[in-house]
């Protein structure tokens, strides 16, 4: 089992925002995400700045693209995306045509799915699932649990790269000990943190204690 | 039963191709959409834009929102969209944020949905559904069919003002007579026409036909 990546989420509303935020820790993180929120305000003018400023860092386009997949993820691709993220209520049509275009497709985790779904996102060329709590719905109380874990582990048997994300703090980690955990997706625990790139260093030295000893 | 909207989606990737083709039929239809395309390429700038050059036209944000709904619909209101969308695989918290920063929701129908997570929208404040042939399932040969008739039916004697899209053209309307559609949305149909501003009076004038007499 290898240690999990770490993929800092920038979800404000602003490019001066979120560049005064990605500074702190953009040297920190292995993956640097435009998130939504971001991409929807500022288009794809955020991905190519933080293409800019990260050259070596992989940079992914948090569009959750509903439809158009081939036109969305071209432009993702344009702007610098190494990968980018299909919302997983996209027909099978929509996610081959975006899978043609980035290095890497990630399916997003939202409502109703099921795994018979999720052997044809395979077969339409994904190989990432980005696996969430809703941030509204942590907000209305919602939390992380064993029927979470049961599912990651399911789609990592399947043959998935699996992220996981919303509402991940430090203390939240010691939960996945022993799941193949590919990509741990932290936003403000991070990012509003007194101090984010201690925090991004803490995170990752939490990662290597837990999944390091299970290699 | 009213003569249903006419709605414009630009789907352009650049502010520039979406301005260069609004112009031509702006004036001519009832409700100007910003793509999901053009959201995500150029984000909010975008709708600001739009709002300017058509300050009495209804603007919608085709954001096809997942998730952080208040901060998303927050940030489209900012910018001057009456209107904005969500994808149906959002949680009802991000719906209920959602729903509070815009005059109107609108969810858009993709992938596995059930009528009882229709209820659930009406109660988060949802009041407009978009019943859509995916662009990219169209593209691999789907088509409109009586499935499609009924789901719209149904969905207007629960409560939503329905719109519908994906490959609409003139001639599609017809299917339609009878069913107290809110909204035709028409992309390429009309701005890819020879005579963009010709094609949006002549769907206008198609819609007088078939839903004028069964007023």
């Amino acid at each position: 089992m290898a240690i999990p990546n770490l993929q800092v989420a920038l979800d404000q509303s602003s490019l001066s925002e979120a560049l005064k935020t990605v500074r702190k820790v953009g040297e920190e993180v292995d993956i640097i995400e435009a998130g939504t929120i971001l991409c929807l305000a500022e288009g794809m003018q955020a991905v190519k700045c933080l293409r800019a400023l990260y050259p070596d860092k992989i940079v992914v386009a948090d569009t959750k693209c509903a439809d158009a997949g081939g036109t969305v993820a071209g432009n993702a691709s344009d702007a610098g995306a190494d990968w980018m993220t299909v919302i997983c209520s996209a027909t099978i049509p929509t996610m081959k045509k975006a899978a043609e275009q980035v290095s890497e497709l990630q399916v997003e985790l939202y409502g109703n799915w099921t795994y018979e779904d999720a052997e044809k996102w395979l077969e339409a060329g994904i190989s990432q699932a980005v696996y969430h709590q809703s941030r509204d719905a942590l907000l209305a109380g919602e939390t992380w649990g064993e029927k979470d874990l049961t599912r990651v582990k399911k789609l990592v048997e399947m043959g998935f790269r699996v992220s996981v994300t919303g509402g991940l703090e430090k203390e939240t980690l010691q939960l996945f000990a022993g799941v193949d955990v590919f990509t741990f997706i932290a936003g403000r625990s991070i990012t509003e943190s007194a101090d984010p790139k201690a925090a991004a260093r803490e995170m990752k030295e939490e990662m290597r204690r837990i999944f390091g000893d299970a290699k």
